[in-house]
């Protein structure tokens, strides 16, 4: 099999962005700024509320991906749609992007999972999740051939939630390992560090993964405290190869080892919606680092693609992401 | 019943936009700034070459008719979808613009329509239209009350092509005839014009339509000419109340009896995607008419909504347009 730069494995998830006021969250519920779970009729009472959308593929870890991809890399996705329209539309879009999915997509119900993300003026973006046929991925969808193939395998925390979604996610990062691959994965997001903190630091303490990206509040909420300085010298520690944390405008900390860098974000023209700022930072970092790049050049990278994302809306680069001012000057190193 | 300002009648679309360059479109075949119809095999030839692609409700007539309301003023639309995915965010989203909207959906085959829209770096769409359920719109789909409820009834030259909309059309013209109400038209595209330019010409001549919309490609094909100015001579000549014809970036002219007014195209910040251009000038345009605004106001405020939509990708509006700028004063004087 040819060799891919990344395999990412995460929740197949087709957006439906709407504009919404604080006033609209507050008055249905809805955290801001974190990823909620949902059930039908829930999906169907906020849906009903909610304001005219846009619907795109989505998905952490198929953000991240097409993030690697449109930065010049090769990739390939393992995540669980239906055989229906939107997981129709999801397929398209991944496969558009030249990343490999051949995962086998469920017959019949659940439907495929749409997430309703709410973008309030300050571009933050409040996720309500019903997770449909994401609950059917299992061991059975875990390529051998195609994890060996890649160098790096990156999963999301977000795949806690789905029932056996962890067992595949364990068994890719044994082959991994077993082939000499590396293993990378993202926190997610605060509230599901809150519900999977034990099980994250062991996947850390473990070995199990080797590179870890989080921003400060997943950071914060692993090590329960509100030093962010501290929880980031306990992740550094924890990481098995290096630790990438995101701090919003302030940028980004990665370290390794006894290195440790700090990089600042772009500077934007206009922020319209943060939805996937974190999956783009984790495309740019893994595209540099997979081609050899050290810690500073792949956490610029991250930055230009993080920083280019929110000033869109949606999670997936509608730009060829590796012709950005920034990222090409770094990238023509790489070929040069 | 509620008096409503606008009811437009129209194909009921989801639109699926992606960018694309110019040897793209000559490769697969597209032919550049129209609207061809496709079948079910070369739909999904298409998709499967085209890059990834965000999906938004569209349809012409539905645009206009969210654009009338986000603009301030009241409407309704007709037109047909499928009970499925795609079927359910269109109804989603032109219903959570507060546009009514009750047309019984199909059930079972053909799906709802979809129109692949390529944009190229030059902004200008080109759009391939699987018709799917809108074939089956027909008279029976004309609620008498709500015709009669309506200040005016707008309807595309797009309905021309499936078999039964224009029975629809001419009874819905009937309706809004005897009980006062204006009817008026898009001719929707210079191909569209091509295959009916006998059967519109009558809708002008006869007098089912009192108003017509038209860009300068189409009123070029209505009276197979290549001048400009006399085109629009003619078509004011015909048209029973009032013709406004768009010219692009020389913005547009509006004509009425020997009244002619000539507004400028309003200045842009970036030309982003032109799908949707005509049919929020057409929004504009009559939500200044159907709250009593003369020609040369009402062509203002199709200027200013033809020129939003076109800074952002996709045919509806993501921002209120009647906090806009130029709009805002205008409607300012409705109210005051």
């Amino acid at each position: 099999m040819t060799e891919y730069d990344v395999l990412t494995i995460g929740n197949a998830i087709v957006d439906i962005i709407a504009q919404a006021d604080d006033d609209f969250l507050i008055a249905q519920a809805v955290q801001k700024g974190g990823m909620t779970l949902i059930e039908t009729a829930r999906a169907r009472q906020l849906y009903d509320a909610m304001g005219p959308a846009v619907e795109t593929s989505g998905g952490s870890a198929a953000n991240t991906v097409a993030g690697v991809v449109s930065l010049g890399g090769t990739g390939a996705y393992i995540g669980k749609v239906a055989n229906d329209e939107l997981g129709t539309i999801f397929t398209h879009d991944i496969r558009a992007q030249k990343v490999r999915y051949e995962t086998t997509p469920l017959e019949g119900e659940p439907p495929t999972a749409r997430s309703m993300i709410l973008v309030t003026p300050d571009g933050e973006r409040s996720m309500s999740t019903y997770l449909g046929a994401c609950v059917e991925l299992g061991p059975e969808d875990i390529d051998e051939a195609l994890v060996a193939a890649a160098k790096l395998t990156y999963f999301e925390g977000y795949l806690w939630d789905p029932p056996r979604a962890k067992e595949a996610i364990l068994k890719a990062a044994s082959i991994a390992h077993a082939n000499g691959r590396e293993v990378a994965m993202s926190l997610s997001d605060a509230f599901c560090v809150h519900r999977y903190r034990k099980e994250f630091l062991d996947l850390l303490q473990s070995g199990t993964v080797d590179i870890v990206f989080a921003n400060e509040s997943e950071v914060l909420a692993l090590y329960e405290t509100d030093d962010v300085e501290l929880a980031i010298r306990r992740i550094a520690k924890d990481a098995r190869r290096l630790a990438a944390v995101t701090r919003g405008d302030e940028g980004c900390v990665a370290v390794s080892g006894a290195e440790t860098v700090a990089v600042p974000a772009v500077a934007l023209a206009r922020l319209l919606d943060t939805t996937g700022a974190g999956d783009l930072f984790a495309s740019g970092f893994l595209r540099g680092h997979t081609d050899g790049l050290g810690l500073e050049d792949s956490a610029r990278l991250g930055a230009v693609a993080a920083g280019h994302i929110i000033e869109q809306i949606g999670p997936r680069p509608q730009q060829q992401l590796a012709k950005l001012p920034g990222a090409k000057e770094i990238l023509d190193r790489i070929a040069g």
